[in-house]
């Protein structure tokens, strides 16, 4: 078992990652929460099925009782009329403040199941079992969590550190080839934006089964990566941006195709494309930078360049949360594994594009 | 102008207190918004038609752009519904994370307003201009902000500090005397938990126009005791839970008349009263404190008693938050001026009741 330690002040939590860890979760969770009666486990259509009642008489057989809400699969459940709905059954549960929330899922069910713990009775403890790899690289460090708007993605929610996260490998093997690649997008970037070397190991691993050989050390790396960054930028007002590799263009994507046509990881992978394209036409990108990272996305099924037209780009640029009144800051890389923030005209930036 | 400094750590902010200060609006917050743009003003269809055009005006005149949402007057209002609404039309308004949200009215709009501050984009910069005397003395300081669900009152919520709190004094003229009444409950109970002399000060001040007459002092009392609890207990782990003093059975009250016939204030009033009679019955408090508590509330017009079933007592103490798990914290006096939080089993205090 790999165990990965985030510190931020005053509130200190272990990600832990291993095959078979489910079973392990009521001792894991009873460990950092010694007080804990009730745990509302929050899960969707897909994952239930799967590890729902493994997590519940885990839960059961270390005293805690166990009341679950399965949210449709899906981005669409991320909305106000779900978490709403938890806020409910939280209280029909009788959940107290020193009760917690468990998020049994994919980004999805973390963000929604999250913001609702940083919302019930002003907050009780929340604990992330991220089941994809996207949730496990991306959503279960950094503490944030959210809903979508009609007007767009995680356009409300709170920044609420879990107590603990479980990272069960083994439930990466029930993911369709579409699904694993959409978290080895998120993968890629901590290469593109930190760590060269691990840029490289990736590009040596070639395919899925390639890094599920060293899945251990991959989630590994890219939480610390992220924790690191995470660590010096808890509220997201400066160096945490850099996680935004790829994301400003990858909205525009699926915004443009109403979050269905493409994964989240889809969007990002042609979204770092074309922020490496034009880093390397503004003259900050290392020439040949685009290439790798086209090819290294293509080997694991993504997609290099989505169509999308300007004003997809510009309704895009103009909500995203990054910017403050006219400017917008890109994030560009100087060259693999290190990044370059451009602050721009968000009309430069449009035109750019 | 009487000008209190809130310091928690990392989030300083000042609370303003004047007659007419509401035309200084714009420039004042200005001056702990440097960078803002947009502003959106939450109102209700009670204090919007006093006060709004005065304070978009004034906004205005110090550079702001002002979109107002103006929802019904009174706690039905305050509920997961308005809060979306607010959020869409946060995003319509185009609003960016340097941008403030800004609550005019009550501690309806306060919490609401407070509410959608802290989720918007993650968090926006809040600013409270609290109109009712209950909003000044109570949820102008602290940071707890909350919506009401079909289950209870305040059962969602954050802690979200207010970049600043501007009070206008001159606001509480419009005040019908149940509204102004609603609000000496609380004043009250600051002398009641923490300040033996400021308890005097109101005996002397006799009525509503004694306590006019001393405003600055009163409201700066009360946010100083509220204050200095929350710097102390910022998340609500401990001390702050004497600011309960009244509540647990008031909540009761509020419950049973489903928020409609009581005001908060009067139920706390009867709250307080009771607390003070169970204490003496439990030779915790001081005998004739409630003779003193009563006598004051009453000369406030405020209720000394309100009917409840067993039921309603039930029902309330079973969904306090303050309440982990079986057993309850309640607030009792040892005297005027000190608490004595007393932890009890939830059925034991059901059958004093």
């Amino acid at each position: 078992m790999k165990t990965l330690t985030v510190a931020l002040p005053g509130r200190e939590y272990d990600i832990l990652i291993e095959a078979g860890l489910l079973e392990q979760t009521g001792a894991q969770c009873r460990r950092v929460l010694p007080r804990t009666v009730r745990t509302l486990v929050v899960t969707d259509s897909n994952v239930g099925p799967l590890y729902g009642e493994r997590v519940t008489r885990s839960l059961e057989a270390s005293g805690f009782s166990v009341y679950t809400v399965t949210i449709p699969a899906g981005e669409p459940s991320k909305c106000a009329a779900w978490l709403e709905r938890i806020w409910d059954e939280a209280m029909t549960f009788g959940l107290t403040r020193t009760d917690a929330v468990i998020a049994l899922g994919g980004g999805v069910v973390g963000d929604l199941a999250g913001f609702a713990a940083a919302t019930i009775l002003r907050g009780v403890p929340f604990v992330q079992i991220p089941t994809t790899l996207l949730a496990q690289v991306d959503s279960s460090v950094g503490g944030k969590v959210a809903i979508d708007l009609p007007a767009g993605k995680n356009l409300v929610g709170a920044f609420w550190q879990p107590k603990l996260v479980l990272m069960d490998t083994a439930t990466l093997d029930t993911l369709s080839d579409r699904i694993f690649s959409d978290g080895m997008a998120e993968v890629i970037k901590y290469g593109c934006i930190w760590d060269r070397e691990f840029f490289d190991l990736l590009a040596r691993c070639g395919d899925r089964a390639g890094v599920m050989a060293h899945i251990e050390e991959v989630l590994c790396t890219c939480c610390a990566i992220k924790a690191k960054v995470v660590m010096e930028d808890e509220r997201d007002t400066g160096l945490r941006m850099i996680l935004n590799f790829g994301h400003t263009l990858g909205h525009a994507y699926e915004k443009a195709y109403h979050y269905e046509t493409y994964t989240h990881g889809q969007a990002v992978s042609a979204g770092m494309v074309l922020a490496a394209e034009l880093g390397e036409r503004l003259g900050v990108t290392q020439p040949g930078t685009k290439a790798q990272i086209e090819q290294l996305t293509a080997a694991f099924g993504l997609p290099t360049a989505i169509p999308c037209t300007a004003e997809d780009y510009e309704s895009a640029v103009g909500l995203d949360k990054k910017g403050s009144g006219d400017s917008i800051t890109v994030i560009l890389l100087r060259t693999l594994g290190e990044c370059a923030p451009t602050k721009m005209e968000k009309k430069e930036l449009l035109a750019l594009l």
